[in-house]
């Protein structure tokens, strides 16, 4: 028999931590804690709770709870972990069938591990999708880990326990994540489609307009006609469009428009676009088979271009919605000298169709977008969701610092004009003034003395400013902070430098209206509420030149990394991403139904 | 009739400022204010005092200096300038006869360098020899310096106005640096010598053995024995050696060594290592002509290999004098796969005398060498000589630092494991280490994000550290320093770090006996003693394991640039260093003559 929340919430205290044995390992303390929240609404926000004991317990206490899991080598062991950790699908992780050198490597990595952090490597080896992780994907992220930063790889071992809790509770409860695995397996599914060149190194790159670009088109419309939209189609750019049609006798009824993009950045992950157009559809499925309409449509846009990738223009699938695609862009060149408008054509794209793709805002309640958050955010905090405020604006820039090179043995220090010195020197003003400011970042990604020598002091320093904020000014005004700076170093050194703007784009905040329903639908699965910027551009900021619109965030595993293979996201999470969808079109269809 | 500084040192006040119009162009206070210093006993003293008069002034004053001088671009103008800096030789300065190409290209240039800087540029148009510069370097010097950043070329055009000072009081004085020219001569007839590849592009490289190497060994051996040298040969590792016998009857004296090495680096400066032989060379050049012995011999060794070029062993030339060659070195391959031993051979050189090159300290009294100094100190002081008193020891290292690779949008700062940001405060951390110190240096030369992008966190930055001392116990402390904030730095960003120690040489203190007789030698010419550590390597340090041993240091122009073809000293500060180097053999006889 499943446990229920309600036995849980109605169970003395003592019983209660009784009900919660086992799930994280050999420390009754953590349920304890957690059990101080009850009543518990979701089977989410006990997991957070769970969370949340363990992150406000004392270093030494999060240290035993690691201490307390055994060792991933010991074979027995490990099946032991396995059973405790998952009863139907403990197979499917393998450990139990390591060759003798799969093994050995395991012992020489836990050596290692323990003798470099001093506490056992922890993996939740049943994955993201609850269905076991491969033997090599084992060993691959124990060696990854055993790079990690101390401190970064202790909290990576506590997500690692929470995981494992969430398997170990879904199981516990009875809870299958169906709507979740769904979407996870559709991801799955899409990422066989990869470009010649990468697809045989088992890497995912779909630029656009490529043979695999096409398939994961044909195959999106495909899942689109099967999960119940009434009109499907690919339109002249090349954007998978679905339009759900609203309850019949409100022909005059609005559109919900939504989606994300397919497209990926070479040896990208899965889920970066991808997660937008699938949370939707495995909704408007869900509606489809329970034959119900709502009061408004549903539009779900397979964005054809978004990474700018193969070609220099970006965001060319939400571009055209919003009028924003221009003629001249029809003559870049790829790489391999194939212009924009000849791979259109043989993609059976249509240039001169593209003007014909602008929306009427009219016909629109207004835009959302779900996406993998691609950043640490979410994971560190371990939540699930978030919701965002705005879409940074960001401005670019690429710069060289020119000084006299000179012998790093002959000129005295107070005779330089060292141009990494000044790189140096805005580097850290850069990192301090982004600090500065609340959700403002500031990066430098790109630092090179250009043939520097050991024994040379640097007469030039290359570098790039990438600075990005929630709102214009809040950008400008660190903009301009960090070019004062600039001026002030290349005068104090005697340093001359050039600067060169790339790229300005302006910030998109969400609308409130739209906003507060995420946060309506965050609330309802018993999850606090997370408000945080977008760093990364996304479709949302092109839909917003013509349509109110907010996005969701999902959690990302592993740091939230990002156009990497590595990037992932659990099950259980899309899981949840699908129930705020949901909760967001019941809200609009009240809200429809409120305001006729 | 020329003037003489009895004249001057007699003259009264208006006067001696009348006798020195038109040294400095429209600037009687530059004279007024140097003559205060009478009386001068060489005309070096003068020059020096006119110097200091302009280094004292305040800006404005300097500045108003520079603007009296004409432009370089109008011919009458330029014509104007070269007859008020000399009469015998303005026709090999050539500007009267630019063609108009080139007289459009100087106006351009002079009316960019005066947008950028705000006064007319400034050129000793007659050069380092006193015979003209070509119309090509004119105008490349020009192109050069118009990069330079303000205050420094400002400096530099007070110095060009020095030089140009020094050629007008040659000729009012009558003064002729006949022995620096003869020196100046001898280099530039050596660079005739360049191997393949470079001697087509107007380059000079001599590395060790090759053709280049060999000719300028012969060109050497020819110049030592038409000065009369007693003996020369060239030795088993290449060296060439000539021997000037002491007085008769001395059948036990001992030997004065000195030398410095003919090879070069890659697209190197004609005076890296030459001076050190030529400056000797014209010394023993005097003594044979007036018949004249000294109660000590004089063994001056031009030593074949000091750059480390071709092979990965260096100071083979000096090193072989002290009995540091390893047979294994032997091995070593150049970067054509030609093996040390090989390329000794088929040069005549021979493998298995070289460890009988040892010299025997008892036969020597000591070693000195003279040397460019290849940094900016002499430079900017506006002084012909310096006085070594260490050579710097130094250790060097090539780390990395490794932090999290992550997306630039979407990484708060805090949660940021930045190895670029880690790396600046290296960088920092280094330069002010440094400067905390006398005479210590410290550089990062090379620093690079590897394949970084705009907008990623950089997950690696590389370095390198260069760290130099007067003492061991100095630079150790500095090093100790630099890894402890090294360590704290990756610590505060949880970054990791690699770091290898690459090079560690011993310092080489100066002997104070010996470094006396320079500092002896330096003022009798009326100039200041000016001590300083050399930064970079020389043949000295490896004749420091055996014999006592001082250096003295001739300014570069060009703000000491070396490795570089802008390398360059002037026939008057190379007359200087024979002066003293004759000095000191003078001190030396005199010192024999005391302790027989």
């Amino acid at each position: 028999m499943p446990l229920t929340l309600d036995t849980l919430n109605q169970a003395s205290a003592a019983d209660a931590v009784a009900l919660l044995d086992g799930i994280y390992e050999h420390s009754p303390w953590v349920a304890e804690a957690a059990l101080a929240a009850r009543p518990f609404r979701t089977l989410a926000q006990l997991k957070h709770a769970l969370c949340e004991a363990v992150s406000h317990a004392p270093h030494e206490r999060q240290l035993a709870l690691l201490r307390a899991h055994p060792e991933l080598a010991g074979r027995a062991m490990v099946r032991r972990e396995l059973t405790a950790e998952s009863t139907g699908e403990q197979q499917t992780a393998g450990l139990t069938a390591c060759s003798p050198e799969e093994f050995a490597r395991l012992q020489t990595l836990n050596a290692e591990y323990n003798a470099r952090f001093g506490w056992p490597f922890i993996l939740a080896v049943r994955g993201p999708r609850g269905t076991g992780l491969a033997r090599s994907q084992i060993i691959a992220a124990f060696e990854r880990r055993l790079r990690n930063p101390p401190a970064f790889e202790f909290a990576e071992c506590l997500r690692q326990v929470h995981r494992i809790a969430e398997l170990r509770l879904n199981e516990r409860f009875g809870h299958v994540p169906s709507r979740g695995s769904l979407v996870w397996d559709w991801h799955e599914q899409l990422a066989r489609h990869s470009d010649p060149g990468y697809a045989e190194r088992g890497e995912l790159t779909v630029a656009y307009l490529t043979d695999a670009h096409r398939a994961c088109a044909a195959e999106i419309a495909e899942h689109m006609r099967a999960s119940g939209f009434d009109e499907v189609g690919i339109d002249a750019v090349g954007n998978v469009v679905g339009r759900y049609h609203p309850q019949a006798g409100a022909q005059a009824a609005r559109y919900l428009l939504t989606g994300s993009h397919y497209d990926t950045v070479r040896n990208g992950g899965k889920y970066d676009g991808r997660l937008g157009i699938f949370v939707p559809l495995a909704c408007v499925r869900e509606l489809a088979a329970a034959g119900r309409r709502l009061p408004f449509g549903i539009e779900l846009v397979a964005f054809a271009e978004e990474e700018g990738q193969r070609y220099k223009a970006t965001f060319l699938g939400s571009g055209a919605l919003v009028g924003d695609f221009r003629p001249e862009w029809l003559d870049q060149l790829d790489a391999e000298g194939i212009a924009l408008r000849e791979a259109m054509r043989s993609a059976g794209c249509d240039p001169e169709g593209i003007a014909a793709l602008r929306r009427d805002p009219q016909h629109y309640l207004g835009f959302v977008e779900v996406h993998i958050e691609q950043g640490p955010v979410l994971n560190a905090l371990n939540l699930p969701l978030g919701i965002v405020t705005s879409i940074n604006g960001g401005r670019r820039f690429v710069g060289e610092f020119t000084g006299m090179a000179s012998h790093a043995g002959t000129t005295p220090m107070q005779q330089r004009h060292d141009a990494a010195v000044a790189a140096a020197e805005l580097v850290l003003a850069v990192h301090s003034r982004a600090r500065a400011d609340a959700d403002s970042v500031g990066t430098v990604g790109q630092l090179e003395v250009p043939n520097g020598s050991i024994n040379v002091v640097p007469g030039r320093c290359r570098f790039t400013l990438d600075l990005r904020a929630p709102t214009d000014a809040q950008r400008d005004a660190m903009v301009d902070d960090v070019l004062a700076a600039l001026g002030a170093i290349g005068e104090r050194h005697g340093v001359q430098h050039t600067l060169e703007e790339t790229m300005r784009a302006a910030a998109a905040p969400s609308h409130p209206a739209w906003q507060a329903r995420w946060e309506a639908a965050v609330d309802a699965l018993g999850l606090p509420v997370h408000r945080m910027p977008s760093g990364a551009g996304h479709d949302a900021m092109k839909l917003h030149e013509i349509l109110p619109q907010a996005m969701l965030f999902v959690r990302g595993e592993n740091a939230g990394i990002s156009h990497n293979p590595l990037e992932s996201t659990t099950s259980d999470d899309m899981d949840l991403a699908v129930a705020a969808f949901q909760h967001l079109l019941n809200q609009l269809a009240g809200d429809a139904a409120a305001h006729p």
